[in-house]
This record gives structure tokens, C-alpha cells and sequence, in this order.
């Protein structure tokens, strides 16, 4: 079933210990999307000016993305500039140009209204509310979010949160968001928030869903579940690593049947492997190249090393 | 199979944000003896003093403890003063006080000689070296270590880790010993050093088994392995929680017949069990007052919170 997300599609000049890249194909939308593409069909609503060029649509379009709620406006895109010099685990913040982000509306096409799960990528929550609400009958709504918009945004936030069933953030996110040191009371809290399903993702360490009462229908708790990272020698480029995970976890479950703890398992799992290809290389150039042969084989290797048999 | 275990038996003070406890049995080869006497014999070799009471042995002895290795001296014992208040993941150490293992020389009882396991709790490398001289025999030999010793006394730590098969240390610890921030090349360099199984800690996100090369005898390389944490509400005292781990890890091993990957993967996980339940009361009192079946509870609810199906 198809995925709508909405988020950005930008450039980005990212430098690591392992190198440099100068306006390279970026943004949460591109990264979701790419990721998610293995698994689903997948639809995205974001703004461009007149520097994305048909090469970079094509590295959309040759995964079968549906591109056209990608609205083109004069002027440039999105671009950030980052560095993971001083650490490959907090991005540096160099530069910020919203361009035509700073007016964008979202304008949802008539051929994307049937689409039965919709991803609001880490986008100011206005935009995020206003396209919830042009959705409003999707079988289910995910997003995720960051610390500018918890400390600066609040009010606004809060609006697209009880709009959501789940939610990817991370630690740090994820204590800020509720006020609270302690992962367990924290997840409690922000269920109250609206979202029954939280997803918080530890970097290295893996990530962990934890689920309200009753979410799946029945009276019994669903106890939280963990899945683990691969431990990796060399990580290339952390950008986009959520993303791919949000894209990973997100596109199979859009592509089950039906929404179960087993599938929301196998969803973590697969999350934690499109995370892993997305570091091994610069900005997207690891996830373009993917297979989906190479994606299970990963897939294997997390159970190895996470299952006792 | 035996496991002899040498280290501090120790009284501590601790102040956490549930409280304070004065002079409470502690020490690294107390929490261990009581983890790994769920699952098979131990024996301890320490130095206590004349404040260590009949009641403190009796902790050890209910649970069938060998305790004819711990020697009686004139004067006080150990006393660790520490606080948690500031943070739950980091000890702020308030007071050290060494008393009568300032002049703590090991002496091994021929009852003892035929222990098949050693661990090296967390002491002067110096001690911990002098023991595995005089025990050259045992079938593994694993231990751990600290900070402390890794920056003042490397030379010492270095001569001991050329005779342990197996270490288990945190993150921050495995990165100073290895003057590496990557866990994965760091786990490389740590096998040169001696260990071939190397256990990493990451606190409420589990731990991490790295295998050196043809460690099980055979030609194929070992992939790590990932035993979570489970996630906690309450965390009442973190003190004991690493000995905790590495008592379950380590009393598992010696029960089972041989040394296989299978085996290793399940001590990971009794380690995470033990250390889950020490963190619930002050001191020893959680892991005094467990029974085997809490223990077995508990295992399957790691597997539940790690496992596919």
C-alpha cells in the first residue's frame, strides 16, 4: 500500500572525517523515500527552485517514486551544511538556507488522496498539521521531529502530535520532548501526547518501540521491543540515517497486510538495516546502489547477531 | 563447574535520588559471588576487616558461597562512599577509603586449586595478575577493570590482560584502553592485547560480545553479539550492576559442559537478567532476596523484547 511523505527534498555540503561533499542530493523526504522504496510504493509532496535538476528527479523516479507533489519553484532549494568532523554522532550545523521552503505550501496531487499511510517527515509542525489534515482518513499517520521545533515550536507541535499514531525521535529528543531522564516514563508520557507508538532511536546502540496500552486492540500490554544497530567500522556519513530508518520501518509495514507486533518487529529490524547501508556512504550514494537481495541478506545478519538461536 | 573469583568485599555508602544507605555489603566480588551462585559454585578470595560481621558472611554463605578464601585482618574493611544523585549512568565518588586491601597480598586455598573458572574483579592489576599466576591451570580466565588502572597503571593492566581469555568492560572503558572512539577497531586492538572475547557495556542499552578471530577453534570469524538491557522505570542503585551482569554472564558459562557460541550468547543474556535485577534495590538486597524462577522469568522476557518471534 502506498506511503505519502511530506518533508524536505534539499541539498546538502556535508564534511566527515572520511571527506567532503559539496550540494550533494539530500533532505528527510529523499532519504524516507529512497529507503521505503524497497519495500512499498511511495509518493512525495515537498518544494524545489530551479537548481534540482532532472538528474536529481531521476534518482528518485528510477525507484519507482512518485514525484509529482514535488512542486518547483523559482529560486534554489533547501540547503544545509554540516560537519561530523568533531563527532560522527552530533551533527554541526554550519549553515541553514531554507530558500523555498521559507514559503511553502503543501499541495497534496488529486492521484496521491488515496494513499493509506502517511510519513510527516522532520518538517515545521504547521506543515505537518496542515497536511494531516488534507489526510484525514489514512489507515495510519507516522512523523517524526527534532529538538528546534520541541524547545521553539511547542504549541505547534503538540497540535500534530495528537494527530499521530507513531513517532520517530531519538534519546535526547525524546527526554526533551517529555520532560524526563528515564526512556520508560518519557515513552508514557508522549504516548499521552497522542502518538501510541514511539519509536526511540539510541544511534548506535539500535532503537526501541514502545507501545500504549491497547494499541493493537487487545486488553494485554505489548511489552517494548528492541532492535539492534550493526556494529559498524566505519561510518562515512550519518546524514540521513534516521530517515532511512523511518523509510525501512515505515515502507514494510505499508507493505503487510495488517498491523501486528510481529510485523512492527520485523519493522524495527528492517529500519536498523536501511540505517546501516545509509552511513557506508555519502549522502544517498548507498541506498541508490542497493539491492534488495543485499537488504535481506542484512536483515540475516541483525537476527545473528541479536537472536540466541 | 567451580568459579573462584577474586576482588573487594566491601562496605559502601551510597546516595541515590531514592535514598541513602550506610555501610551496605558491597564490593565487585560480592555483587559477582551472589550473581554467579544462581548458576554454579564459587569461591572467593578478598581481604575484609574486623567490622565485616558474621551477618555480612551469612549474605554470602545462604548462597552456598565458598567463603574460606577471605582473609581477616586487623582493621577496617574497603568503604566506597558514593553518590548518583547528579546521574544515574555515572558514579560521582565522594570517598575511597582502601583500609585493610592496602596491604592485600592473595593467598589461594588448596581447597581451591581445582576451580576451573577465574575471574579477575575489578582491583589493582597488580593483584589480579598475582592471582592468575598462581591459578595457571583454570580452563577461562576473564576479568574486569576500570578507568583508573587503564590511565595510572597500564604497564601492570597490559601484563594482565596477556592472561585472560575474556574482558568485559563499558564503552568509555574499551575507548581509553584502546585509544579508539570505534568500538568495532577498538575490540580488534583489545584482542592483541590478550582477550579474545571481549564483553562492552553500554549501560540501559545492553552489551556487545566481540570474538577475536578462530576463538571457538574454528576457521570462520564469530560475528558479535547483542544482548539488550531491559528498560527500566525505576533504577534505585546502579552500584553492583556491572559485577551483577558479569556474575550472570560468567556463572553461566562454568554451568554449561562446554564453551560454545550458543553458550556465550545465552550468558550474555543471563548478564543483562542479573544486572536488571540488581539495579531494583540498594546493594545486594535484590539479588539476596531472587529465586532461580524469577531469574527464568525474567530470561524470557529479554527474549521477548529482542526476539522476532
Amino acid at each position: 500500500m502506498a506511503i505519502l511523505v511530506v518533508g524536505s527534498v534539499a541539498f546538502d555540503s556535508i564534511e566527515t572525517p572520511h571527506g567532503k561533499r559539496e550540494r550533494c542530493l539530500g533532505g528527510a523526504a529523499t532519504h524516507f523515500a529512497l529507503a521505503a522504496s524497497f519495500f512499498t510504493d511511495v509518493r512525495v509532496i515537498a518544494v524545489v527552485g530551479e537548481d534540482f535538476s532532472a538528474a536529481d528527479e531521476a534518482v528518485l523516479t528510477r525507484r519507482n517514486i512518485d514525484t509529482r507533489g514535488i512542486e518547483h519553484l523559482p529560486g534554489k532549494s533547501f540547503h544545509w551544511s554540516g560537519s561530523y568532523v568533531k563527532s560522527l554522532n552530533d551533527a554541526e550545523t554550519l549553515n541553514t538556507e531554507l530558500n523555498v521552503f521559507e514559503t511553502f505550501s503543501p499541495k497534496i496531487p488529486a492521484a496521491y488522496q488515496d494513499s493509506e499511510f502517511l510519513f510527516l517527515a522532520n518538517i515545521d509542525p504547521v506543515l505537518q498539521a496542515n497536511v494531516r489534515s488534507q489526510m484525514p482518513d489514512v489507515k495510519l499517520a507516522f512523523g517524526d521531529t527534532m529538538n528546534y521545533w520541541i524547545t521553539g515550536h511547542g504549541d505547534n507541535l503538540a497540535k500534530t502530535l495528537k494527530g499521530l499514531d507513531g513517532l520517530l525521535i531519538n534519546d535526547g529528543e525524546a527526554k526533551l520532548l517529555a520532560h524526563e531522564s528515564n526512556l520508560v516514563i518519557a515513552a508514557r508520557k508522549i504516548h499521552g501526547m497522542g502518538p501510541k507508538m514511539l519509536v526511540i532511536k539510541h544511534g548506535e546502540y539500535g532503537a526501541t518501540i514502545f507501545f500504549a496500552d491497547k494499541v493493537f486492540g487487545t486488553n494485554h500490554k505489548t511489552h517494548p521491543f528492541r532492535s539492534p544497530a550493526l556494529p559498524l567500522e566505519t561510518v562515512v556519513d550519518p546524514t540521513g540515517a534516521g530517515d532511512s530508518f523511518a523509510g525501512g520501518f515505515y515502507g514494510y509495514i505499508a507493505s503487510q497486510g495488517e498491523l501486528t507486533p510481529a510485523v512492527v518487529k520485523r519493522a524495527m529490524f528492517y529500519g536498523g538495516v536501511m540505517g546501516s547501508f545509509a552511513v557506508e556512504r555519502f549522502g544517498t550514494e548507498r541506498v541508490q546502489a542497493l539491492t534488495r537481495e543485499e537488504i535481506d541478506a542484512r536483515f540475516a545478519i541483525f537476527e545473528e547477531l541479536s537472536h540466541l538461536e
